[in-house]
């Protein structure tokens, strides 16, 4: 079965965006054994989309649209799917009542523009959407499956999840099983010589190992004729690669570094509290923004400035006129004055030149020193990171955190 | 002139990378007055490439290739662009030597499947490559242009922006200007219906309504023959649509919200603190993430648990127990207690419920409550939020700085 991706949207044509859902689709297109050969793009033009719909309908058994389905009159790729495959659009009384809750959900009035979002080609099959007003359609017609998502990724993701994935399976008789591990600690080439052998050795399950926004990934893929024993086909691969990795592994199932650390403080009942200064209250988002937090994080404190480090830490004056604000010394005073606050049991404390200005020679840019308590004792970590501001706040909270989480293990 | 971006790779069928370049030629083509009406992805396989290159030159004046020129067998964009144009392949002497230049300065061994990047189509502009081996090629033929680049954007980039740039600005002779605006408050179908008279009335500039990441966003973009006058014919553009969109327009050029909450509290001389539950340090980060926020902001509590909110800020036991933590009168006392402790001009509290636990029939996940105080006064604001735990917290932060922001203005 081959597929083909056409994203409809003329901010892509602006390049406003970039088109990541084409790779998303693409990635679990694959995953359930069906082969991608195009991806297209083309602007909110009614000509060269049905010139495009019926190219991808002429030389693809499925064709995936992303985009256009708003309430906008520049929206119009069901308007023109439904012409091109002689279809005709009709009010669906159900999506029409879901849109009208979604907006008294999020209190806001719904406009006349919105009413079309319930139009759809009939006898299409509805894939529901929960994130937002506009529901996508599926059609089989002719020998050719359509399929139409609405382009905010986080709208199209859990349709697709929800809705196309298992149709998929079903079609292909494929089922995938998949676990994505994760590595914090080493780079991308030695993970990669670490485990080179193993993903060459591999054919079913696959070891795929990839960088995805920053974070070093490797999916174990398996393919059986259940999901049960493509899951069971996985456990003995990722033992190996465990062997190899070590701690640096810190994910399973794809979790991210401050579930999994949140996770390890919950199992073990280890409370935790945090004082940011460059971070400026990152640590603790990311940290918060885990459900169940709340059984192990009660407060944090965003001490940016020297004084609010002595008024609220009791960090001492002259440790910070000594060593400067960004140093260990500093960093270790305030974890303590942390802790003693709190009565955490845990504590990171970061302080750092997160740029771009107020870098010196001595301490660049990039320059953080982090602190982590663990029951009364005190680890240091001095980092020299690089990036623009937000990168370097970011991966100064990942240090801190995978820190943490190394220092609970041992 | 009409471009189509042709990226070649089946990397990219394999959802392995992001089509970045997609956009970043994209963007560019538009500023030099290049219309961009159609992207596509093909996989290194020769007969499909074909088919898409001949429709590429049958639709648009200019392909623009990027990809399938390194040193593998499975590089083809090269030999195949030369195919359908009916050139030769030659080889190039001095491409050959910054080859084996480019080999020798990075301390690597030249391979002999490196040779085959010197053969070039016969005829052809090179466009040099400084980051890489394989070179670029322009071909001018039968009133088509095809311009071939290496796949990796720090290739890529560079060798567009120093040789194609400066072409495409000749030919075009277009100079572009543009600003974008941001608007906050309002949904997209009401932001639409108030300006689409003017986005229907104009043709230079045009005005291009959209939505980016759950911005708003409005692109004003000029062309003229330079660039401070297509600035110029923005300006009275923008004056119109701001008569429409009153204190909802919040950015002039592209910036973000919290770096125009933060400006202003620079601009004015306002000081603040925060005060966050459900957010847990969000808010924080995002002004945090501002360079020159030091100026504006020492200090910010994260009061996780209630008696965090209790203990820190002050908050009344009592009040908790009557009306919930997550509630007017909690928030109004938590901005409160906030602005006692810091001494700050200006606050901001939040609390809610951020799921996926902890709602109840009267107050859903996605409730919300913020208190903004500014020099003794104080305003709070109920929100029904919908999306996961990471979307009500990001727009819980983004309405409360709001808030803020239009308390200033007024």
């Amino acid at each position: 079965m081959v597929a083909e991706i056409l994203a409809v949207g003329t901010e892509l044509l602006m390049g406003q965006i970039v088109n990541t859902n084409a790779q998303y689709l693409t990635k679990r297109l694959n995953d359930v054994g069906v082969n991608v050969y195009y991806h297209s793009v083309v602007g909110d033009n009614p000509i060269r989309l049905k010139e495009c719909l019926r190219l991808a309908l002429s030389r693809s058994d499925v064709v995936i649209t992303t985009g256009g389905l708003g309430p906008t009159k520049d929206d119009i790729t069901k308007e023109t799917v439904a012409e091109i495959m002689g279809m005709k659009l009709v009010r669906d009384e159900e999506t029409f009542r879901n849109i009208r809750c979604f907006f008294e959900r999020v209190n806001r009035k719904m406009l006349v523009n919105n009413i079309k979002q319930a139009d759809i080609p009939e006898g299409c099959t509805i894939i529901p959407n929960k994130n937002g007003t506009a529901p996508g359609c599926l059609i089989e017609k002719d020998g050719k499956t359509i399929i139409m998502f609405p382009g905010p990724p986080k709208e199209m993701i859990p349709m697709f999840e929800e809705t196309i994935y298992p149709y998929l399976e079903q079609k292909t008789g494929q089922i995938i099983g998949s676990r994505m591990l994760k590595v914090f600690g080493i780079g991308e080439s030695e993970m990669e010589m670490k485990i080179m052998d193993l993903v060459e050795a591999q054919s079913n399950p696959t070891i795929a190992p990839y960088v995805n926004m920053g974070e070093i990934v490797i999916r174990v893929t398996a393919r059986s004729k259940n999901y049960d024993e493509a899951m069971k086909m996985i456990d003995p691969v990722i033992e190996r690669i465990k062997e190899r990795l070590g701690s640096d592994l810190y994910a399973y199932s794809g979790e991210t570094l401050e579930e999994t650390v949140v996770q390890l403080l919950i199992g073990k009942g280890i409370s935790i509290s945090t004082a940011e200064s460059c971070t400026g209250g990152m640590l603790a988002s990311k940290l918060v923004n885990v459900p169940g937090v709340s059984d192990v994080f009660t407060n944090g404190f965003i001490t940016y400035s020297n004084q609010s480090k002595i008024d609220v830490l009791g960090v001492n004056p002259d440790t910070i006129k000594t060593y400067g604000a960004v140093s260990k010394e500093t960093a270790v005073e305030m974890v303590k004055g942390l802790v003693k606050k709190t009565s955490s049991r845990a504590g990171i404390s970061i302080t750092g030149i997160a740029g771009p200005d107020g870098g010196t020679p001595e301490k660049p840019v990039g320059s953080v020193y982090v602190a982590v308590m663990l029951d009364g004792e005190i680890d240091t970590m001095a980092l020299k990171l690089n990036g623009d501001r937000e990168r370097v706040r970011h991966m100064a909270c990942l240090n801190a955190m995978n820190m943490l989480r190394k220092k609970i293990l041992n």
